[in-house]
């Protein structure tokens, strides 16, 4: 296998044995960005020469015995969020033509110092608030949309264009392009990665976490994110731990498998694949309860209800100032909520709190809820619209949005993995939802799955 | 002294040393109440049968020797917005003609287990939404205004018809009572009382404290009301302690004294017993530390920025169904928020994290703040507004909100305490304002405070 093809597990196992240096990978996955970028358009900014600079002093490092860890050396994609200082945080935006970060968001500086090499900023729906990332196309079939906002997160690790990446999740968008894509992303719980230095969607709702071909991967990479950080108000002050999973079986936990809500409207091919990926749990030890999803029917009007003003208040100057830089698509949605109640919003604050208790009991019956991630696999680039067996018609961001909301609502922690394809050979994804801090749970139960039941992470392309 | 006379603290050692009983205690109260509430009307109701039946109860218990600390037999009176079980939480409103609480609030639980009596509801400001209690009179001129919310509370106490109350405070509503009738009042860290079962006024802005005479008193009473209750999504786990503040010299304390804002279009003679206060604080050994009041332009506009739309929000139902079951002040208040656009309750909400941010900065550099709790004292009843030296003429309600809001908006506690009389004899207070759940410092620098210099707490009424 070429170097841009490993996991990140398998590359540090490989830096560290001397079979492969720093400066070989990147060289790999710089080839590799070259070849499929035309075809995919996942970054917005390509740092080529600063990230073999990057890998020389990371292979000069090792070679003088200075080893930061699993991340050192091993070539990232950053969704265009994310500060990096000195560089552009262009939001895929226009409104952003002449930004530059002066400073590290505080994951670019935590993963700058575990050793990771920027390769680029990648593509994000403008200013994440989309769930199709429209510059960027799906890695596993070009006129299909590449799901979002991390589009461009998702789709250059489906590649191999980047052996990891991060993204941010306010709805669904590291989750969403992770299951489109057949790579693994987790949304952290909220607080436990700080966002300082990260453009803001909507505060109450807003994560940073990895997108990653294997769930050891987003493992190693949570490691090095996690862990307070003051200048984020939610940031929690949780204890920083190692996530890398044991392997072992899965005895006694209780897996959740929602009786409401999840399945409903959902692609029978997607349907199908998920169960089988619950019943392997099942083969693994785990014992499945049957749960009630509760107050399932609020879920679309909190979700908007909180979303919708916060992001109009962060965009309030820059939408009265450049209104025309605006894609048409996100300037409607941040103009519609200007006319919004405050008791509109102040509502959706109490749905959530009385949602979370109600997840927070239905948590304490199990370990886990295994769910899909998104009711269908990715659309055509113009499809707007799914029309349901039951003759439903639902928009296609509605529709990839519903079933990720409730992790951002909640606040609850949420990895989705790949299960397999449907017979176009798109992706699916299955979702572990967890307690709040749950993650090393959910780490070791979809490691324990894609160990059972590998399924192929990397995209063809070309 | 009679017992109605005696503080707390005397009370439960008299009653230890078996020179009182909690009967004579409760009859004396019932007593003084009988006498002073035609004048001063502090109680929505009266319980004194129940009174008389708990205090006989607790003479049993004691008697056996099942002692249940410092509050047991003691007669209390609490906010009308506190649900006793079996009882009307009226909130001093025709809105709640037809209430009945079904259980007990945490607050009363606690106070109930703990052996306090109820001798009655006591009046608020309709619905805790005013700074006046205009059902109820000055303890110490009944032709002054009680100050509010919780006027019944600290005119009981300050009358002696009550030996300890609990009030709530969303903008000042237990301090500014408190410091107009003479008598001790503390505003708890934001999630260190519970506040499930006491009606709202502004969730993020309630809280629930004790009234009382002596600064030892309301640690007494604080000890019984602390600590996590998950049914107030606020409620934080905090170590639950005994707050009963230990004598000694204030030696190494830093004091901070504003230089901006809390001395500003405040009273002269106000001023000259706050100050005088201070200084005394320094005699006692503590550091005096100039300190700058962060962001003090937007107090006004983030305290009545979340207020306004979280008060509406809570009313909602009953705006519509029995809008004339308001008084006018509070209905066009409830009325006006709805109008109010998410935008400016969001712009309150940031507003609010910067300036915790800011407060916690300053509070880094000292250990707490003294400053005016109120610019003002006790105006006639009929007084609108407030002319300053300036010429400039403010509100009532907004001068007495304006030095207690912050308190609110940062979360951090605050305890008024009586420091003298102006020339008409209306009692003046002096806040401490400390760090987030540095309670057991404030009451140490008041308990200090009072030892070294007493000012009488009881009112003498008739």
């Amino acid at each position: 296998m070429r170097p841009f093809e490993l996991s990140l597990t398998a590359v540090a196992a490989a830096i560290r044995a001397r079979d492969l240096s720093p400066v070989e990978l990147v060289d790999s996955v710089l080839d590799r960005v070259e070849r499929v970028e035309p075809l995919l358009d996942a970054y917005v900014a390509i740092a080529a020469e600063q990230a073999r600079r990057a890998a020389r002093e990371a292979e000069n490092e090792l070679a003088a015995g200075r080893d930061r860890g699993p991340l050192h050396g091993i070539p990232m994609g950053l969704k265009d969020l994310i500060d990096v200082a000195g560089t552009a945080t262009t939001a895929s935006s226009r409104v952003r033509a002449e930004h530059r970060a002066e400073a590290d968001s505080t994951v670019a500086a935590r993963l700058r110092a575990a050793g990771a090499v920027l390769v680029g900023k990648t593509h994000t729906h403008e200013f994440a608030y989309g769930l199709t990332t429209p510059q960027t196309h799906n890695a596993w079939d070009r006129d299909r949309v590449a799901g979002g906002s991390s589009g461009g997160s998702a789709v250059a690790v489906a590649a191999g264009a980047a052996t990891f990446a991060l993204g941010t999740d306010s709805g669904g968008s590291i989750r969403v392009p992770a299951a489109l894509n057949g790579v693994v992303g987790l949304k952290p719980t909220y607080g436990l990665v700080p966002r300082h230095g990260v453009t803001s969607l909507s505060w109450s709702l807003d994560h940073v976490g990895p997108i990653t071909r294997t769930v050891e991967d987003a493992a190693l990479v949570l490691s090095a994110l996690a862990g307070h950080d003051p200048r984020d108000p939610a940031s929690l002050p949780a204890p920083v731990q190692d996530y890398r999973p044991r392997p072992g079986a899965l005895g006694g936990l209780r897996v959740g498998v929602p009786r409401n809500y999840y399945f409903e409207h959902v692609d029978p091919e997607v349907e199908t694949a998920v169960r089988r990926a619950v019943d392997e749990l099942e083969n693994l030890g785990a014992r499945l309860v049957e749960v009630e999803i509760p107050m399932a029917r609020y879920v679309q009007a909190t979700q908007w209800g909180l979303m919708a003003p916060e992001a109009t208040a962060y965009h309030e100057r820059t939408l009265r100032a450049l209104p025309d830089r605006y894609e048409a698509d996100v300037r409607v949605l941040l103009e519609a909520a200007e006319l919004m109640p405050a008791g509109d919003y102040l509502r959706a604050q109490r749905a959530r709190t009385l949602m979370r208790q109600e997840w927070a009991r239905m948590l304490a019956e199990v370990d886990l809820i295994a769910a899909p991630t998104v009711p269908a696999t990715a659309v055509p680039a113009d499809q707007q619209t799914i029309t349901w067996p039951d003759g439903a018609v639902e928009g296609v961001t509605d529709a990839y949005v519903r079933l990720s909301a409730p992790a951002n609502i909640t606040g609850v922690p949420s990895l989705s993995v790949p299960v397999g394809h449907d017979r176009a050979g798109m992706p699916i994804g299955m979702q572990l939802l967890g307690r709040p801090f749950g993650e090393a749970t959910l780490l070791r139960v979809g490691h324990a799955y894609e160990r059972s039941a590998p399924v192929r992470a990397l995209a063809p392309v070309v």
